[in-house]
């Protein structure tokens, strides 16, 4: 970030009075410009059949790896919305959203994860730009060496662990450092919780 | 936005090649600057006594008003992080957060709220450039029509529900208008959860 985006001047890169951390702020016309993290939405749609939709990632990063419809929450939508847009844009589904089933933190690179469980309306799905191939699969049919981010993979990883257990629940995670594959016992787990 | 954040050019706002929403697009340098939501960071300070701390607000918007800590969430922290920073930098208290109580959606700004539990570590706590005044409040002592925020009535509110009730969950709420201060009826509770 080089030039104010209100006036177009070079900006500076320093405290603001009454603020602790160096901003982007304007000489020219004051303006102050904040880098906020990022939300990324996302939803595990389930088949009537128990099978999830997986999408194969049809462009960069992690072009040719799995995940879920998943992508960066648009201005005025809920989280929710986003994570259903989501599911359409990335996999010509509908899906309901049911509940919240993880948030994770991102730190080193700024996001935060919130993931839903979701319920496929009828059975169509498909490709699109974004993914090059769309397939419904059994847990045993996770490409679990082959997920595109750890987000991704810890969440699937928690939807099944939560089916299994007939009992969902809200979950945190904390990713503490770029890794990948991760394996849960490296990163800190429901740290937020008691 | 009118001016490119990379190199200071006047910006055109259009649909991208690939995109389907209009985005500030530079036409000199190509770089494209997307509007995030913003995610807002909060904690309720238990004390050992029961009570929760609560600070008057000392800044526009809502000047005199009264909150617990929360504020925007910082680039490379945890949410969790993020709101143990705020009940420092708002109410010089040191806050132990215990976990998420509830995700609450304002996409009519587009925000997203992340409110937890926290219990205090000692006694200390004070006023701050933030806050005109920080005080330990019982439940019959918080002065709810003169609560900051829609957000801030409803995680209250939610975190004394739970507490009387010995057990607490991840909310979900979804609030859909402009309004204040807020009744619980108006707006859609726990939306994405079944």
């Amino acid at each position: 970030m080089r030039h104010c985006n209100a006036c177009g001047h070079a900006v500076e890169f320093r405290v603001p009075d009454g603020d602790h951390l160096p901003r982007h702020i304007c000489p020219h016309c004051g303006h102050i410009q904040y880098i906020n993290p990022k939300v990324v939405v996302g939803v595990i749609p389930e088949h009537a059949d128990g099978r999830v939709l997986m999408c194969r990632r049809n462009i960069e990063p992690r072009l040719g790896l799995w995940t879920f419809p998943a992508g960066y929450m648009e201005a005025s939508e809920t989280t929710a919305q986003g994570a259903a847009r989501e599911a359409m844009e990335e996999a010509q589904v509908d899906v309901h959203v049911d509940g919240l089933l993880m948030v994770i933190n991102v730190p080193y690179v700024s996001q935060v994860y919130m993931i839903y469980r979701g319920t496929m309306r009828g059975d169509h799905f498909g490709p699109t730009f974004e993914s090059s191939e769309v397939r419904l699969m059994r847990e045993d049919e996770i490409p679990w060496d082959d997920i595109a981010f750890p987000t991704i993979w810890n969440g699937l990883r928690q939807f099944f662990d939560d089916r299994a257990k007939g009992r969902y629940e809200v979950h945190s995670l904390d990713l503490a450092f770029r890794r990948k594959p991760p394996l849960r016992d490296e990163v800190a787990g429901d740290a937020a919780t008691p």
